[in-house]
């Protein structure tokens, strides 16, 4: 952890930035190895250069600042939201942070911290630094990849668990409620990084479907979006399945997908483009004469969160680095008949890049 | 679904409110029953006074839009983030929102939704519509009471079926682990209001503790705060346990707090302050003498979320009425020795309230 902040304190030198604020949230996790509610009640860390960590909190969470790894001043408050704003006077002013620039990051900063953040430093200039953020966090070491690859190891399990029950008549919902129950015995942990998708027939024609009572028929495509947590270190996962025959064009377009799946992760080196593996997968489907049922990236970056950097997307130039870790899920969709999408994760090594995830692509025929 | 807008739109009118701006979350899926992704990609609904919802949405999402209970006008952009703030630009001025009052969730809204929204309308006003919020879905229907019914009968199966798991030696997050499974095996939705607290011993002290891989011992007291959700609403329960025989001041905390527990619901009935079911219940802890040790309120409304209006704070004067579902929780919190908490789901109906939660509250000793 020690090592964490002292590389956010160079890039935060780097970016001209005094501090960085975090909310309850994964890069509060990383920089301190502890989980804070995000609820009503706001909890700021703001680490500023050359100051140890300064952390607002409700009294009620005090016992946490003793478990910190390193020292933090805490500015606690009590249950009456108008004591509130003192708090967060009381910490940027120990910071003398009024005027200064101070980083935060606008995918997870809610209006309800960073109104008490503005009122304390009305000439403070807050600055997006969810790239900063990731810069932080997108080279995963060694033990960030073990804990990745156990968090896949978890997923592959749970899937070969829930397979036998894979037939016609159960419902979307009722597997995708087994799958959780099967996460949890192969030991993930409690908060998984999203709920899994079960989406079959015409369901499957959308990327972020949620499950409904529709219950499996024969000729359906079923995809299954699923994934598993360890550490906080999250795996996300896809496979596409046939309910008995299918007919010809959805065989097609699984076989099609399985290929751009494959060309997307043969791209994959340290130095090259993140956009060329999108483009290597879409290549693939534009080719087959499918380019506008791919309507995603390839893939993004997984670590402490289900989407994080770095992004797969055709025009991202960001060349790649040893210790990135990222999906690769080219799909197709056809509206009212069905989809295929096949998801691995890849680590990019010293020399090439290695495929975390193991489970066939091929389209399984069940039921 | 209609009749939620209708009401919607009478309270902009009385707020003053040109629009309410909602991204994913509770008071989305309230007003169109649709789950939405919460992630990189920003998705705003703006419900305008006079106008039918507008939706702003990436392109992979525009199959859920036929979903919605009625109709919407969607502005969808694709994977490059540079096109973002058109959909956002014309989505607002199709509304005609520039110079107006729009309101927010602070506690939802985040920075990266709200800076599209106020860079396509610099001249707004972006107001905080916490409470308006809360107003509109702090009194339940009866189809609500009933999802919140089912959300607390699930939650006591699951804690009766790890009962018998709960001896010395089994650890807080294989106990958290199961208490899990369990919940979902009896019928709750996979995402949980919240992952279940197991804390024992000098952990129990602590409000908030996440389960570790510490393992019960005699004399520990044991709580468990845990929760199931059904058709999205939640059920929020607490109990402590003794784990063989505990040390008497721990069993005279367990009694004191079963009390407080018991005046706080009996206290709760339409018509009286919100915070005189806090006043309730800190009496009883206040005149055994542990008032400090009782650091924080004695509930929150539940519903869609795990924490939501009406808070029950001691200065709060706002009225119960019928409807209103919140938590009872009194707490006593010892240093490095333990602690307790009781926690029930209390509705009010027309004339007086009822507890939904019906395990026993007296200190079950086990193992």
């Amino acid at each position: 952890m020690k090592h964490r902040l002292e590389r956010l304190h160079s890039l935060l030198l780097e970016h001209d930035l005094a501090a960085l604020a975090l909310n309850p949230g994964p890069s509060l996790y990383y920089l301190s190895g502890l989980h804070f509610h995000l609820m009503e009640r706001p909890i700021v860390l703001l680490i500023a250069r050359g100051e140890i960590p300064h952390l607002i909190l409700p009294e009620l969470e005090l016992p946490k600042v003793a478990l910190f790894p390193y020292a933090v001043r805490a500015f606690s408050y009590g249950e009456n939201p108008a004591t509130w704003a003192q708090a967060f006077q009381n910490a940027l002013e120990a910071l003398g942070l009024e005027g200064k620039r101070i980083g935060i990051e606008g995918n997870r900063m809610r209006l309800l911290e960073y109104r008490f953040l503005q009122a304390a430093a009305p000439q403070a200039q807050f600055v997006e630094a969810g790239d900063l953020v990731g810069r932080l966090r997108e080279r995963k070491d060694a033990q960030e990849i073990a804990s990745l690859r156990k968090a896949v190891e978890i997923a592959e399990k749970a899937y070969q668990a829930i397979l036998p029950m894979i037939h016609p008549g159960i419902s979307e919902r009722e597997l995708a409620s087994e799958l959780t129950v099967q996460l949890l015995r192969h030991g993930s942990e409690p908060e998984l990084p999203f709920s899994p998708i079960v989406a079959a027939g015409p369901n499957a024609a959308n990327p972020h479907a949620t499950p409904t009572e529709r219950r499996l028929q024969p000729g359906d495509l079923l995809i299954v979006d699923w994934g598993a947590t360890w550490q906080g270190y999250i795996s996300d996962l896809t496979r596409t399945l046939a309910i008995g025959k299918v007919d010809e064009e959805l065989q097609h377009i699984a076989r099609v997908v399985e290929e751009a799946n494959r060309r997307g992760r043969q791209a994959a080196r340290p130095g090259e483009e993140c956009g060329a593996i999108d483009r290597a997968a879409r290549q693939v489907i534009e080719s087959a004469g499918y380019g506008p049922a791919f309507p995603h990236r390839t893939g993004h970056g997984i670590g402490l969160e289900a989407h994080e950097a770095p992004y797969l997307r055709s025009e991202n130039a960001q060349r790649l680095e040893s210790g990135m870790v990222f999906t690769v899920e080219p799909g197709i969709y056809l509206q009212g008949r069905g989809g295929v999408r096949i998801e691995d994760n890849v680590v990019i090594t010293e020399e090439g890049a290695e495929t975390l995830s193991s489970l066939p692509r091929g389209l399984q025929v069940v039921g």
